[in-house]
């Protein structure tokens, strides 16, 4: 097993460093996530298994049913600088290790046996994580939290209000008062000191004598519980009032203490940063199922949520899985992509550490932690973009953040001709973007340039000083080609145009939270009621007048299956199947779901008269 | 954070020694036992608390609900070995750390907060335990895992059905046309070596390679899949079936190791040794539920299994909880038992350790560590029997075991007289141990001795030559008297004439698992249904005709009232509280029982009605 405590951040770690982790936030160009759970998946044998044909909200409730319950552990972050003058990204990275606080009371989480190997093979350090996680604590917990403090407060102050005494046991008697007489000539005694350590006791004993000496000597002395050598325990008593004033404020501190990281996450989300995950979904809603509020049930208001708490999101899963350079990945798997990457006709991004971490991940791979893989997925995004933009040395001093504001480059028209020759120059730059970028034409680009340069050489018409020497001329419009190309696709991935998560289902691959999802066509496909004794063997018999198919089953007494030759649809539904036998029973999937939604209703009316009965 | 790895025993240390523990079992005189799990309670917040009214089947169904799910990561054994040469205990402590083994497939368990803080502040290593502990499998999970090994080897010999094979996706087929081509040209090419690493693939592409090659080059090869370098999976390629008969030998004897620990528990069981714990009954289920079956829904059945299992058990919580002794102890935990043991009367039972484990134990405490607290079990045990029986240095010669057996004292009768006197002294003997056990009169011993004495040398009788002195008798009657005593103690705790484990209702405070419960007088107890605003006061109120009241709260809405005064019970029920009123309800602790059985009934015909329904 790896150990790193180098790169540990405890919680006093964090919160020395947490204003400059800030600042590195607030002046990155964007940012890169990753997190580690206890477990992906709470039961293989359970009944919510994910299928092919699974809507978006029937994945997403099978989600939440098999994996929100699972805490977080570590929280990987990656910001991004470029810098200009060194002409390369910066990149510093963070691993939060992160534990839900003790004010959270007696919380139990699931883990997932294989979950937990992975992450410790991998040199994760689980003992650690527990004793010195950062803690965290939700919102709506903060104000339990809070109002409990103040109530303990209230009642160590002796001002609040006088608890139903607990009954003292006739055996404990001689205890209690024991110790009350202790109290007694401990106050009587104005030379005992300032305070008494009444010694460990059990969490019973411990209330039974509170409320004993609470009684009768309130006013003459303050008590609190204070932590024994060997993690017992302990009744200290102080005399008077002194000190009382300060009672609370290291409490109170701690319990501050369990806001700092949900802060910084709120900090993430309101810098408004591009920020980029590997198949992301689900770490974004643990981010909110963990750091702020339930996940909403109903599936629009779930997106709203996301897209409001990240505008500017980029799932580079979705980028090796869906979309123009889909061929070029054969597996989208975060690092299987990053191996990809660093090949033609790809190139692996340049990039140079900014922070301990960095400089270790620089040194060493350290897959499945947090920070590292947050690296990498930024990387990652770093390769795709210099790739569609055969990046060359004269674009890279362009930093990323420019591209989203006009261009600045040194290009002022000088007269009314080299005006009109500048129109005309971007809209053949617009047009050649549109060739090579949608036709493949890549060709046509110096082949246009040539025959215009030529044609105006031809007519002996007054060229520009710039446009005279062919070589100067094309390598201008290079370069402006693929800035322009570059703020295009910047702009298209960054600013939120298709903030689009991973969602892995064939035919509707993503969830795209700022419109209407994909509808697919799904009309070859129908849902199968059949005994559970049936094998594919079976089902495959019974559709063979349609041809081949896909069978994806939902239990073991139904399937959805899918013509592979779709255009047999019409025909498997008028003759080819009867779909009424005493055996099964055979659904197109649009009657199917639309019976599932009449079966909810149907439901709730089953559900009423349930209630008259019990009633 | 404490670290013992020279205490840990991982797998392979506890197969080299598991011939040695099993000897150290078999000669023991007593175990004890104490387990340590990922939890102990499922969730505060739910519905299920314990009640102080609870039957015992409540509490069995709460425990089960509540604390079974957890893992055991840690099992503590203790031998206690009496060894006369020495005149001491002698103890083997062990710590199994365990883990389930991987053939469980991919479980998910539960992990409360608050126990594994406790158990990493103790020392315990999390880490450890999940990647090194020793592999375990139930007998139900182990013949399903022997069956897929047996699958698994058939399908790499050939021998078994070809699945259907899954449909290569199109990007997918280049990769597989490429590696066919490679395996194809290291077959054809017999100067190619024996094997040929093919790299490392996810595990969907492996499936896809291995039915290809599969299905091309069988009986010309054969393929498994190793562990590459940094934890990925390599596919290796073997030439010809040579080796091939070896294959399995390595994942069989893997899954055999996962057997080993529960033998080693049905050892414990059938050396039908007397097993000591302090709060057992949780540990014994979890040993039933993790390492045999699942325990019976039904009361009566699961205390069979119990008693059966473990015939000889004794639970070192009901003795400073219930019982003569109890008043002797304030604080029924290990610890506090254990402290309280070493102040007068008592006396800490002297023991020598045997083994590295205990032999740290005699430096230092390891409170919460498996071996230690089940090797504190066992000298609290020692302690209690001490005190019990008075034990001086002459008792000490006489074995625990050799207790069982007939008296082997020196004591051979020489004339008639001797033998009525031998037989007088022990009746003597027996009644004062009667009369002084049960009636407390420890005083009439020495007394009636004395009389006894004087009346005899009074009438001039002939006294043997033991008896002409006094004290040298009183010295022998002591013995005498001391020896039967704890013999009798003795066979009374250990024989299993009373094996009894703590529950912790206060009026049915342990299970008998060999004979009936005890079945407590309730009808001082009612139940209350009221609106949820109903707070201690309005209770009491309710009830202030009949004097103060006990409340234990169910819900929100319902709570057993026991009144203190048991006598006003027959009033209460009479005229004094109104039974029936719009806004509350109460009944009888009775007629509640009986109601809730109806209503079970009820919810049967409920069920019934709701399935016509569905139908």
């Amino acid at each position: 097993m790896k150990s790193h405590p180098l790169f540990w951040k405890s919680f006093s770690d964090f919160i020395d460093e947490l204003d400059g982790i800030k600042e590195i936030i607030q002046g990155s160009d964007f940012l890169a996530l990753d997190l580690e759970f206890t477990g992906l998946r709470k039961s293989m044998s359970g009944g919510l298994k994910n299928n092919l044909f699974d809507s978006i909200s029937d994945r997403l409730k099978k989600m939440q049913e098999n994996m929100m319950e699972f805490l977080v552990l570590q929280v990987g972050l990656c910001a991004f600088h470029w810098v200009p003058e060194a002409r390369k990204w910066k990149y510093y990275a963070y691993n939060f290790n992160v534990f839900p606080s003790a004010e959270h009371g007696d919380l139990t989480f699931p883990c997932q046996v294989e979950t937990m190997k992975f992450l410790l093979e991998h040199g994760f350090d689980f003992n650690r994580v527990i004793l010195e996680g950062i803690p965290f604590l939700r919102p709506d917990r903060e104000e339990k939290a809070k109002r409990s403090f103040f109530l303990k407060q209230k009642a160590i102050l002796g001002q609040g209000p006088s608890p139903q005494r607990v009954s003292v046991p006739e055996k404990l008697k001689p205890l209690i008062v024991a110790i009350s007489e202790r109290v007694k000539n401990f106050l009587d005694d104005p030379d005992a000191g300032q305070e008494l350590n009444l010694g460990d006791f059990t969490a019973y004993h411990r209330k039974l004598i509170y409320e004993e000496i609470h009684e009768r000597f309130q006013g003459q002395m303050w008590v609190e519980s204070v932590p024994g050598k060997a993690g017992e325990t302990e009744i200290l008593l102080h005399r008077g009032k002194e000190g009382l004033e300060n009672w609370g404020k290291e409490p109170w501190k701690k319990l501050q203490n369990a806001f700092e990281f949900r802060k910084l996450i709120d900090f993430i989300s309101s810098s408004e940063k591009l920020l980029i995950g590997h198949n992301m979904l689900l770490d974004l809603l643990h981010l909110e199922e963990k750091f702020h509020q339930d996940i909403p049930q109903e599936y629009g208001e779930m997106k709203h949520l996301l897209h409001t708490r990240y505008p500017k999101i980029l799932d580079m899963k979705l980028v090796a899985e869906w979309g123009e350079l889909a061929d070029l990945f054969m597996d989208s798997s975060l690092k299987c992509m990053a191996i990809r990457l660093s090949k033609e006709p790809f190139q692996c991004a340049a990039v140079a550490p900014g922070n301990e971490v960095s400089a270790r991940y620089e040194k060493k791979e350290a897959f499945h932690e947090a920070g590292y893989d947050a690296f990498l997925t930024g990387q990652n995004f770093l390769s795709v973009l210099q790739y569609l933009n055969h990046m060359d040395s004269m674009v890279l001093e362009v930093s990323f953040k420019s591209c989203l504001f006009p261009l600045a480059l040194d290009f002022t028209p000088k007269s009314s001709l080299t005006i009109l020759l500048t129109v005309l120059l971007l809209t053949f730059v617009s047009l050649a973007i549109l060739l090579m970028d949608r036709m493949g034409l890549s060709w046509i680009f110096p082949f246009i340039a040539l025959i215009v340069a030529g044609v105006l050489a031809e007519h002996g018409l007054p060229l520009p000083g710039f446009l005279l020497t062919l070589p100067v001329a094309l390598n201008l419009l290079r370069t402006l080609y693929t800035v322009t190309l570059w703020m295009f696709r910047a702009l298209a991935i960054s600013v939120g145009v298709f903030p689009a998560l991973n969602i892995a289902i064939p035919d509707v691959p993503y969830i795209n939270l700022a419109g209407p999802d994909m509808s697919p066509d799904r009309s070859h496909v129908f849902h199968l009621k059949m005994p559970s004794s049936w094998k594919n063997q079976d089902i495959e018999e019974l559709f063979s007048a349609v041809g081949p198919v896909q069978i994806a089953w939902i239990d073991d007494t139904s399937a959805y299956i899918a013509l592979k030759r779709r255009e047999m649809a019409a025909e498997a539904l008028t003759a080819k199947i009867p779909h009424n036998d005493s055996l099964y029973q055979v659904t197109t999937y649009a009657d199917f779901c639309a019976e599932s939604l009449f079966d909810c209703k149907r439901r709730g009316e089953k559900r009423q008269k349930l209630e008259e009965i019990n009633s």
